[in-house]
């Protein structure tokens, strides 16, 4: 790996989404893909195209450009989904549930192995996908058990943190935060937030600008 | 309006994460807080705060710090969420029935003011939130009736495109696209999406990178 201590997030994030185009572009049936058309189909910019994979190595050939299957596996080299992840999810509510039955998850390596929660009335239950919803107590012995390296938080916010400490104290050193509330973990723990309001909020603000801007 | 022309995304981001825990600061009964404890509760740096504060101005009190209340009042009328918005959700499959039953939008000022999908087993149904799931072929006249500004897709992939034509079509400017792929829309029209294998992606890539700097 080239120069790859200092990759920006952004650049992680576009590469994830290049790797999902040049899928479409395969079942398309195209062999080739220059950078402009890359850009053009991910709404960048080939400069920023070309930049973000160099970080990695030179994958194109010039005045060609990229073969559409051989960057796929390079992608996902770098992005080291090309093996697959077991996964963990704390908290069978509505939105648990509906990540449970998430087809996309499974389409890309990330395996929902186990369910939990701490409702009596929830433990035990029977889940679409198969599972059966584990009590919070086992979380210990199944992450071991079942390999589980990311934990998805889908508790209220007032759980999120008890849930990280046992993920945290049971070896699970990345975690998908569903809640609406940042969490608190050593440097040596990775977390994705994934906070809806807080999407809903740059919408708004830029949406008011926009509408502010039209106006003047 | 001071400097707002140029205001990064990671600003707008992180302004809506210390207005979180500014509700939190309040809630505990603090009157003040200093750039250096908002910026520690919300995982960032106080040279961070101030700069992200000073694109709009002038709220601290040196050697003092903010005003909890006043600080929040002027985030939320900086991200114009000093008033509700009227969201319509499309697709009604499990994830958008989490989000349709998601309290934190409401409680946010985001009202969930109708649900389309374009099953006939689904439209008519009665959701828990109270309202009916519409006919997509209503969405145009609905969207007008009640106010629609943000569209929500929950969709298949597939019908992701169709979908952000239809809500453009009836002049919805603002889409929160869960859908898993990218959809082009008009430069007016403003997108943010959120999806979750993406995010996992990033997580991912961190992990691995992470293990192989241990095993150096």
């Amino acid at each position: 790996m080239t120069k790859s201590d200092k990759i920006p997030d952004a650049t992680i994030t576009r590469l994830s989404i290049y790797y999902r185009q040049l899928e479409l572009l395969e079942f398309d049936g195209y062999r080739m893909v220059s950078s402009e058309k890359l850009a053009w189909l991910c709404q960048g910019n080939p400069a920023q195209v070309r930049k973000d994979l160099g970080y990695f190595g030179e994958f194109g050939i010039r005045g060609v450009g990229y073969d559409v299957i051989d960057l796929q596996a390079q992608i996902k080299k770098i992005l080291a989904i090309n093996r697959d992840w077991n996964m963990g999810i704390v908290g069978v509510g509505n939105l648990g549930l509906a990540l449970l039955q998430h087809h996309n998850f499974s389409a890309r390596g990330f395996k929902c192995v186990a369910a939990f929660d701490n409702d009596p009335d929830k433990i035990g239950a029977d889940l679409p996908s198969g599972l059966k919803v584990r009590d919070i107590r086992e979380l210990d012995a199944a992450i071991d058990e079942l390999d589980i390296e990311i934990g998805v938080i889908t508790t209220p916010a007032s759980a999120a943190q008890a849930v990280a400490n046992l993920l945290l104290k049971a070896n699970v050193n990345a975690i998908l935060n569903f809640s609406p509330t940042r969490i608190s973990v050593p440097e040596c723990c990775l977390v994705q937030n994934i906070d809806f309001t807080v999407m809903l909020d740059i919408l708004c603000h830029k949406l008011d600008h926009q509408t502010t801007l039209q106006h003047l």
